[in-house]
């Protein structure tokens, strides 16, 4: 085993410039509790060092500010989700399909497909196919069927992801989301469903990860 | 079985239009997280579709953006409740007891309210009977025993429900509300305290979840 | 209003014998912390005043005791029910479909068919449909459909409850389980699944409560 | 102030001999997690120093065993209680009304009664008598009003200290018992319930804390 | 038993009339969660009854909302509270010492001595004398051994209730406040803390519910 | 869509023999809560139809009994975990290295190993790595980088994922396990520390899910 | 022992004048929670008692107010941290290395930094040290081994204090911070890392305290 | 940075016999869960190695079972602990107090007192000085104020540790223990108290980690 140095240090922050070599894919920045200054230290930084950018949680502000300084940044607003992609990756060639059970967990569906974009990988989308319904989700089999690795992006309940699993091969990557209320405790619900599936074939991240569903299925698709 | 498509694909949305059909009831729209301009086209949608329209938990703001589209639609404001009746229902014949604890419950017992009434049945209110003056309950016992169903409606220690329960033939769905401070832990404690009713014939929704009390009563009365 | 004195004071218990008068029903006996010799005078007492007797939650060697003094008084013991019907009650004309997801969730799906039983619905067994092979289920949507309540019993993720919401249009009482282990917290995770269900049309009891489900299906069946 | 010594040495243990002095009652014995020769030579020091003695959750094997060395001690078997009275106490005017919702309850409130006793005042015992079946506390109105202090038992919701607070003028202490399941989550649920009591004039202790429930009612009667 | 109407039904409240009558002192109002006009209108029936006014948790700008229709009402803006005394009570002949461990407890210690002066009952204050710096409640000693009842305030560990507790003979009421951050968990971690004293003759009220603790104390002074 | 009938019903169970053909492998049978004689008939339909079989968490002594009619029924004791492949699988090419923190881990490590290899990928085992002492696993860095897939098994803080993830291309599954006491509540302490990753390429499972991990690294690997 | 009066009565609080002489170090204040009056009363106090000031949690809008009162204050934005150092300390020989595993928890850490400089202490700054590229704490081993304590401040999964702990001599105290989102629930994943770490020679302190890790380093340094 | 190989590979185990030289002190061995064959091969290595022997939560049968293997094995049954000291340790110049709240926290401190006794620190015990009779803890100062270090070890409400912290200049390390029942949630609560101590000085380990505190103590002292 060796470490080099492999990291360039800021003070604040020791930056991790080996990480794309080391892991296949450069250092994401999670945006809150950073001061902006010290976001745009670190996106330069990464930059110099031929890294890819991706910034999560990135309010727009934020986002406006740090534009000034690197003006290639780009924006995806559901997802406040800001990205520079260095260097182009090839195209994968197995697709993930990227599942919400309804229409207010589509912004951290959206940041694992950016995620799975600037990460060479396919996204599928397919948005409210939740369980009070679920001939919405039978139409579409095919999408599920079709694709390598399936994400699926749940409030509430949750119980999307145990369904979907049951219906194909592929391996399933399940997101809780904080919607919902009450007893949804800000996603834990959602959470113990998903981690208590009784269908082989699913594991978790947390909540609102978008961005660790879309990294974790790159992976592997 | 068959699953015939039986909804809208909006892209960000399919709308469940086959939902009246198949259960009686057209989709009814939980607001949060999504955007107003979501918002709007699932609604056009489902009128287009002849579906009636329920909007839960919907800000003030969101309706009169709704309202320049969709000039019926109706607002109740105790309950932030948008609604827009197409198709007039047959009266039910019985009626439903929506009872409250406080003062405080009131709008998680209107969203209970305008529910039933929307779906064709008939609401008694009785607000404010709460164990601390139960001379007020018992005052009004032959209002409880006249109804075919008990919506209970409680916050703090959500003791009501038992109660009411012990004094009649009905069956009871308790709402436990966020009403409350300290231990009440955003209505985790009434959440507790109804699910564990000693008395039999009480069943349980989410935290303020009036529009689901009204719902199942409407399917019972 | 008017309480007459409507119970027998043992001392250690006041049964209360107007029960069936007030509710429809007598009352039912949760056995665990009381003393056998506590249950034999509860029950006798009971019979005297020509109640039915249900014992819930009762152990065998419990049961075996009681026996002595009560020939009569019969036991399910999966369910670990004890009951004796005083008065034959009227076959109730809609039946009560009791699914579970799986074949650990059996012991509490038997409390619920007992209770019915004992109280005159008529219980239709279906049972480990879960949704890890989701076609159990639709392949006996026809039994779904023509029951008048669905008691939906689950435990792990309780997925479930919702999904059969999705296809009908009968209440559905749904019961978690405290099968499963890990995070499934004793039946925590299930609760919170059913409590959050995106369907409307779902109401809860307390978990492993398949009395208190049956008792409540049979009020509306 | 001053602190004399005031306690016994017996390295393991040091016992609060001024206790009686200070606070008007000899120190109570918490019984698990000690041994039963530590328990043993912390009763025999009490004695020699002239307090009473109170064993608290004290199982009926280490009783035997204490009673070899201390033949006057007793037991109440019922509340897994200790007892020995060294100082005849004047009886206090006042009496308690120790209350609970239902049989199961008994052992907590057993301990409640036994502290009263040893402590000098008058309980009276209304067991039995919780929401599901509210005539029979109806019944008893009059033994509550005439009551200095009533201590209300409760597990599963817990309802009754509410409801019987707003009945009287008396203080009400109320002991959450871990009597119920699921949900009860060991007694958690009646706790939420007592502390967030709408009734003012309630009051909560541990669950199943009767010991601490009949020490502070004696305080005050 | 008799329950003669004795409230007024206002429709969205029914208002206890009965109450100063019953449980010896009028009907206390918890403002959040009502709006103003529900307020105003229930105030003014309370005092048309000649009940004193109690308005706990009042936001001051509702306050000066009520002052334009109620001139004579007052506000104590530490505590949040708003009274007005409609007949004077008689002195109590015992002291009631309001304790707190911090500065940032006295909102909550307000509330109680708010409530105990409206009450009739006399407050003695003794604030911030926390465990950190023991020797100025050991200073105060005489201050604590002459009340007749002590109220102890705390948040963060809460430990201060225990201590007093063990040095005189009166009842402790403790009282846990949401001061503190990260593990306090608004409150929770004083909450423990005070309901697991070793030390007995303490009881507890839920999390910044001084009102609750001023009104038990005046019950027993 | 179409859903044969793909199941054979017991009435207690209706075992999914589809199951292989959707899914790609056998229905395996979480053992707890079922009786020893619904496992034997469970165990001989899927037999029957020529699936593997899985039986988790299977107690030693029920093993005995099903061996009893199922004589080529395989046991792995560390795992309690029964098993018999019906069908040689082909062994994959890559292979997945099971790691464990400490010794403690290792029943539920074996878990996941006994099932990755009747699903027919290659195990390698890498046990006590954990981080009071790293060096022990840099020492084995080659095993971690010449695995496909990697399934990190830790209790108590189970830090170990986030560690192993930093230092690798591979993707890797975390099982929290119930090892440790006091403030690990039963592997929830671990279990929030693996969603928590601050290293993307982290997923997690429930506590004590070697099955589960086992199962997705096969399908992935 | 003697108790001297040792403290300043404002009413509102108690200065705890001795604590210098009690403790070795003044009282810090934590400010949330006390209004600006009391905040400025209080240090003029301790100044005028010749007690160093330190001001924790301290908004920047009421440290401009105490400013003014008291124009030596000095601020450290970042750790919110308000002091004046009355009585020059001795600097102490070994130093402190204060670690964090990201940027966003420099604030935490900050405030520890400003506690150990106005105690006397020396600190070494070592930021952004995570697990994720664990080589940047391997580059800095020297730093860690050269400090007599080491202070390790980490949200989300806080894992970095085991793994430093494993690799040193020194005692390590850790700091949970509340960085992170979703299932860190505002700290706790990191504390129940924190306390349940396998490696021995870590304490814990309370979700960001850097105050309080500072303190104790101080007098261990 | 070096990292040789350093430990012992046994399969199930990689011993880590760099650690005393590491860190200063052997690698200790935590029992539960570990086969007592698996208990007897790591302890051999160690000895092999000249390491210490340190076996915490060790079950007697267990050490019966150890001791024929390893002769000169000791066992401290109190604390469940076995020990056996290789290598002489030079006596340790400060002392350390080891105070408990009660009796029944006694294993706990006694877990401590043995780590601090094999690691070459002087424990001096005070036992049973918990809050409810604070003049056995003020009798007792001076031992307090000698000790270089404190460790406290306190169930229930876990108050001891502040109260301590406020009297003297050492650092105090705060131990938690699972003594008491209802809302001490197995030492849930006295873990939150001392995490919130309003005393700085004051740092926490796991519930019931004896061994924890001791080896932190013996850092320090």
């Amino acid at each position: 085993m060796s470490f080099k140095t492999g990291f360039c240090d800021l003070g604040f922050a020791k930056i991790d410039i080996d990480r794309k070599n080391r892991r296949g894919f450069s250092e994401a920045v999670y945006c809150p509790g950073k001061t902006k200054e010290h976001l745009r230290d670190i996106c330069r930084r990464l930059l110099e060092n031929k890294q890819d950018l991706i910034l999560t949680k990135l309010e727009k502000k934020v986002y406006s500010y740090l534009k000034k300084s690197i003006p290639r940044l780009k924006y995806n607003t559901k997802a406040k989700f800001g990205f520079l992609e260095v260097t182009r990756k090839k195209q994968k060639s197995g697709s993930v399909a990227v599942v919400t059970a309804g229409t207010a967990d589509i912004p951290v569906a959206e940041e694992a497909v950016a995620t799975l974009e600037i990460m060479g990988a396919r996204a599928v989308r397919l948005y409210d196919v939740g369980v009070a319904g679920v001939h919405r989700l039978m139409h579409n089999l095919d999408v599920l069927r079709q694709a390598r690795v399936i994400i699926v992006v749940a409030g509430m309940e949750g119980a999307l992801a145990s369904l979907v699993s049951g219906l194909v091969k592929s391996p399933i990557i399940a997101v809780p989301t904080s919607c919902g209320y009450g007893a949804s405790f800000q996603g834990l619900s959602a959470l113990l469903t998903m981690l208590n599936s009784c269908s082989p074939g699913v594991v978790v991240v947390n909540i609102d990860n978008g961005f660790g569903a879309g990294y974790f299925a790159s992976l592997i698709s």
